[in-house]
């Protein structure tokens, strides 16, 4: 190929249309007079439900339908419990609609379908639904306690869920550390808050009996098969459609939104088009949020900082309900011990039921945890020993020639034992100190302390184990006529630019150019099989899928082409979107190639084949197609991880921190990022810059606030602060690319990458800023102007 | 399996649907707000047209747009030339709009679109066309006369293509004969008269580019083709969805008519749904009819009524244009030696050009005309000779161990030379002479006679080379939670049970029950490749195709199964929706096989999998899936035949005819009929019944016929006779089943089979019942009352 599209700085396809304002999200479907739906939702965290009086609602002018759990038939029941483990007993999952209780404010208890949403909500006003409030517990660690108020009656102490894992002998080791390194650290709960709200639409067909559903999610094949088996339907007869969805982050791939079923239950009964678009509010109260987890960690080291056994104890807050299982924990017990060597491990955790929205995976998912319980660990091991910060992370950091590096006994979130298979961890941290200036560092501090600035360098390193299985797939097909490629996958794009970078992949492999690539993903109809965005996956699991079926498809353009040119195959080379004899300039179309592989016009008629300017690409005597051989230039393939492949990063930054207002600045912020093979720079660090800056909002400003009741406190933005771009500061990004030896692509995944450490990166800058105040180490994210001034009064 | 489906007389899936008038066609697809086209005509058989003025229909209210040829951008082109062929000098299509001239009455001209149909006809009137009218000649044997007026400039005499093809060395052959016999024979117009006429209707996206058109075709694969191809989409933005059609017969394969194509391209250039939904007269004057012949036959025969060589003569109407190419004529001169041995055959036509609606292929596509040409000259020997008519076929007939019989030489329409496969002549004659009482009825008849009655024994033979590549393709996929089974494939039915005949294969091979298939056909969107339903193809090539699928499906599910159920994939037995340890009351349903298939849950948490009840089909180590393996119980295969198969059968009656009354009353009618193995014996009879009941059309009721100046008469269903229940006599159907040994299920065509015989037969017929009476043979269908009385009152 002339120039490689792959690993280029290509402008993503998607962008002009959503910058020109074309983007067709949800709400912009165009559909024959819908009806809107609106929803009772719960005021209180926990209560019983008395009764239910839908009346004054049902009477309303342009109200469609009340539904109560009563009124929802199938869909009356607890949803899917996604992720079994054994670790679980007798897990709790949400209803569509509330029957007799309710567990958290905003769970939905009644829906309303009216002609338009503001009647809607004036009805769903109307109904009077009669609670006996029930007393609540939000807080984690007195939530375990005993005599604390249940969630689930079902639930002593709360506790949904407690494993433990062990890798190497622990208890051995720690017989044998010289120094013992124990802190508590607490991360609170943020919620992903993308940009667009969750949104439903649907249709049904009474009459080929085929319910098409928009949805704003990240997984539209699993809404399919909820839907068909709830619904009774077959999967034939349902369409799913993500169309442009405003972000995602883990929150759209909750699996299942109660009004993700519930408004095209209502389509089918009603026989008219229904949607629902979530409101901010509704997103702070019913849609699904992360993070809050409280670690007890110790580093058992011996006198030179080598860490030879780890223990971790910690609580996970999974909220009213734990759909998605021990996902969450496990990935922070697995990632406990980031990029270090360290031997022996043994964590341990509890998933809490507490009354408030249901916890799944948010960008990071438990990642951003375990960074900040080792990394804030580390930086206090440095410390007691009298250890450099960068020092006692080299000695403990996995070398170039221990990859891969297995911690046996630890289960990933795949099921499978974590195994760092990749990497060049002490080249990143010699970069990031190179870069940041490490070594000069602490003259500068010195001379702006004597200034009465405080300054401080804070670093993370963090691994995170990316695309996971268990697989998905690709269709690829060159068009006849106009050669454009298509490419098909199961999984879907919130924003990500799978569009430019699948097509990347392809346009290599073909030799055509980036923008005649289309990819369309997102609709049942346009592939059947898949799982979903999520884990950092699409770019590992859907681009190798995506990479084999082109290598497909170009074998088979280069056999008919040959054919076609009549030369061997070993001749044929694909560039400038056609087939060339290598060496001169005899040629032939991709298109023509496309045509040529239908068999259309051809066997008609003798006569006809032969008036072709060309020999048709499958000639040969007999039928048109031989035993096996399917028409088209096109191909499917799947792709199915051996197991994660584990990318890795350290982030640093300078920051000043005012002890007076407490403001803290982040003067520089540099990024050392590996996430192998990179398909397009340009989009890997916008992934990054993305990242670190929801890493910000987590790490200064995001806080889901309770009070005592479990009633939101914040659910809006004015009062829940999300970083702008005049708090996020400008990044240094300097890429490393080590191959991941499990795929054909080398490529590792890099969506929730940047957020990880910037919690541990602020807290060690403004813990070192603040040093020669004294005052309390900072082992609580988010750091509130008040934590400072506390920990600076503390002096 | 406990009990067969493939042979069975299963009831048709579809009837109960149909029958309680819920079905689907293309004017009960719900469209938001659709706009309504209707068409400005030529009222001329030839004219040039001087100029178009729309501005008052432009300006008339509720109309929303008007097109002439000089609005239709890529459209005022001439359609493409489906079927290339060398006997062809740059054959004429037609424009989608007429530029310059018309060439038949009934033409489009111009297309208007309102907001309701009513608005769009009084607009179209509005549109003042100036024509200038040119002299005609609509009569066939005229029309290659020299000096006659010319419908193409372009070709000389009218002849549009030129073809003769030769097998064996008939000039020899002939040389040798001892006796000749040389008869005229003629088959008039016709046409398919499909109780729902022709409909479009198109949606287009404008965010996402996709334009969805519901077309009642034959071909919608081809209509996706031809319209991305002409509107510069790419196939993945259309969809093509031919709903429910009521009846096709050829008319709805036309490929392509200009409402096709003008009515998807309105509906993108105005941005709103548009319908065109055909009304009768319209679907006379502008949908494509067929059979005028004029044959010129020679038997050379040795004086024991063997015939040693053939020579036919004739000429072909191709109508105004020629898209199909010489595919009828091309079949009639291929099927003209009929079911005879006669080993040497010189056959040669010309197509012509006349000034009347363009002609493409009707059920039978040029063999009826060939069998009334080979079976009346046959009569014509016996008499000739003295010979019974059953005998001299005997003498003829193609033996046993003949087969297969190739005609080398003989190209039939699938560019391959004519190779009857397989079949019983000889038994299928003597059938029907044994059920019609053959051997008697000489006596019957003489004493008929002496009561002034006079009764008619006619007969006819028929070949059908059936089942035409190139190819078809099939999907087959078991549902996850229901165990339903969907079928895919890409032709698609007008009413001819493919639900039904493709489930019977699929229930079979899988262990389910017929009504547990649903078959999903005509819709671009479930399966993307395939040609066409044509030629009595569907169940031989998607049939299959769908085989060949399913028996891929049964061996994942076999061995998904024993996975499972962890015995050897031989102990499996698939029956009642499950898989059995054979001899054992251990199983697993179908659904439970396709779930397990799809390894999603499983891979998430090895911990999850040893929850399961079964092992995963696919457990294994490593990966969820091996290099090559997908997901689902689901496989796609297709089926390309090697060439066509010979269906074939013999039809016979008994006539009364009253010579006053000219009255023709069937007393008897005997079908003897062999298409292969048969998947439904009911589905079969009810194509050769309904193929017989158009058979008397042709034979007896249905001539388009033209005034001089190329005016239709009679364009409606009061002066054009179509057969309604009181025409069609009871029929006895005798089946033969002489498997095909071209194809896996043994199958051949029966579509078009019923049609073929039933003028040769009925002329057959009442030319005996009137012999007596002397008078002129019957060599001309339909036979009217008038001809009757003519050849009577001719004595």
């Amino acid at each position: 190929m002339s120039t490689r599209s792959f690993g280029a700085r290509i402008r993503r396809n998607i962008d002009p249309k959503l910058l020109r304002g074309e983007g067709s999200f949800v709400d912009d479907i165009p559909l024959p007079s819908p009806l809107h739906a609106a929803f009772v939702r719960s005021p209180f965290a926990r209560a019983r439900i008395r009764s239910v009086d839908a009346a004054a609602a049902r009477a309303h002018p342009g109200v469609a339908a009340v539904y109560t759990c009563d009124e929802i038939g199938a869909l009356d029941i607890e949803l899917p419990q996604l992720i079994p483990h054994p670790s679980m007993t007798d897990p709790r999952t949400q209803r569509p609609l509330a029957r007799g209780d309710v567990f958290h404010v905003g769970q939905p208890v009644a829906m309303v379908v009216a002609v338009d949403r503001y009647t809607a909500e004036d009805a769903a006003a109307l109904v009077d639904v009669d609670y006996d409030p029930l007393p609540v517990e939000v807080d984690l660690e007195r939530a375990v306690m005993d005599g604390a108020p249940l969630v689930h009656a079902t639930h002593p102490n709360n506790v949904a869920a407690h494993f433990r894992q062990v890798s190497g002998d622990p208890a051995r080791a720690m017989a044998q550390a010289e120094h013992v390194t124990r802190i508590r650290v607490q991360v609170d709960r943020s919620t992903a808050a993308p940009m667009e709200c969750r949104a439903v639409a649907a249709m049904f067909d009474a009459v080929t009996g085929e319910l098409t559903v928009w949805d704003g999610t990240q997984a539209p094949i699993s809404v399919r098969g909820a839907l068909a088996s709830i619904l009774g339907l077959d999967e034939d007869k349902v369409r799913v459609v993500a169309p442009d969805v405003g972000g995602g982050f883990g929150q759209k791939v909750y699996q299942f939104y109660p009004d993700e079923l519930l408004v095209p239950m209502a389509a089918r009964a009603l026989g008219r088009p229904v949607k629902y678009i979530e409101d901010r509010r509704e997103n702070f109260i019913g849609s699904s949020q992360e993070r809050t987890q409280i670690h007890e960690i110790e580093l058992h080291a011996r006198r030179t900082g080598e860490v030879i056994a780890l223990r971790d104890l910690f609580l996970h807050d999974t909220g009213a309900f734990i759909p998605y299982g021990i996902a969450i924990p496990q990935v922070a017990s697995t990632s406990i011990a980031g990029a270090y060597r360290i031997p022996n491990i043994e964590v341990e955790f509890r998933c809490v039921y507490t009354p408030t929205v249901p916890v799944t995976p948010y960008r990071g998912c438990g990642r951003p945890q375990a960074t900040f319980a080792i990394e804030r660990a580390l930086d206090q091991l440095a410390e007691e020993l009298g250890l450099d910060r960068f020092e006692v992370r080299r000695r403990n950091l996995v070398a170039d020639h221990e990859f891969p590096l297995l911690r046996s006994g630890l289960l990933f979130a795949d099921g499978l034992p974590v195994s760092l298979d990749s990497g060049q961890y002490h080249r990143a941290l010699a970069l990031l100190a190179e870069r940041l200036g490490a070594a000069g560092f602490a003259e500068e501090q010195e001379l702006a302390r004597g200034q009465g600035r405080y300054l401080g360098l804070g670093l993370a390193f963090y691994v995170e184990g990316t695309g996971l299985g268990p697989y998905e797939g690709g269709h690829v097909r060159v068009h006849p006529i106009t050669g454009k490629v298509y490419v098909n996958t199961g999984l879907t794009s919130q924003g990500q630019g799978h569009d430019t970078v699948f097509a990347q992949i392809v346009a290599d492999q073909l030799g055509v150019a980036v923008e005649d690539v289309i990819v369309v993903e997102g609709d049942t109809k346009a592939f059947d099989w898949g799982v979903a965005t999520f884990a950092s996956r699409a770019a590992v699991v859907s681009g190798n899928a995506i990479h084999q079926s082109a290598a497909l498809v170009r074998a088979k353009a280069i056999a008919a082409a040959a054919n076609m040119l009549e030369v061997d195959a070993e001749a044929i080379d694909l560039r400038e979107g056609a087939a060339w004899v290598r060496g001169t300039n005899r040629h032939v179309s991709l298109a023509a190639v496309a045509t040529a592989t239908n068999p259309l016009r051809y066997a008609f008629n003798e006569a006809a084949k032969a008036a072709t300017q060309f020999a048709p690409a499958s000639r040969h005597d007999g039928p048109a197609l031989r035993p096996g051989e399917h028409p088209g230039l096109e191909a499917t393939d799947y792709y199915s991880p051996p197991c994660a492949t584990w990318a890795y990063g350290v982030h640093g930054g300078l920051f000043e921190v005012d002890p007076v207002t407490c403001a803290v600045k982040v003067l520089r912020y540099v990024c050392v990022h590996d996430c192998g093979t990179m398909i397009n720079p340009t989009i890997v660090e916008g992934q990054v810059l993305g990242g670190i800056a929801q890493g910000f909002g987590g790490a200064l400003y995001e806080r889901i606030e309770f009070d005592e009741d479990g009633n939101p406190i914040n659910a809006n933005f004015v009062d829940f602060l999300i970083p702008y771009a005049t708090e996020v500061p400008p990044v240094e990004i300097l890429h490393l690319e080590t191959p991941s030896p499990l795929n054909p692509l080398g490529v590792k995944g890099v969506g929730e990458a940047g957020c990880i450490p910037v919690g541990a990166v602020v807290a060690s800058g403004i813990e070192d800023a603040l040093r020669p105040l004294g005052g309390a180490p900072f082992r609580h994210v988010p750091i509130t102007p008040s934590m400072i001034h506390a920990a600076v009064a503390g002096t």
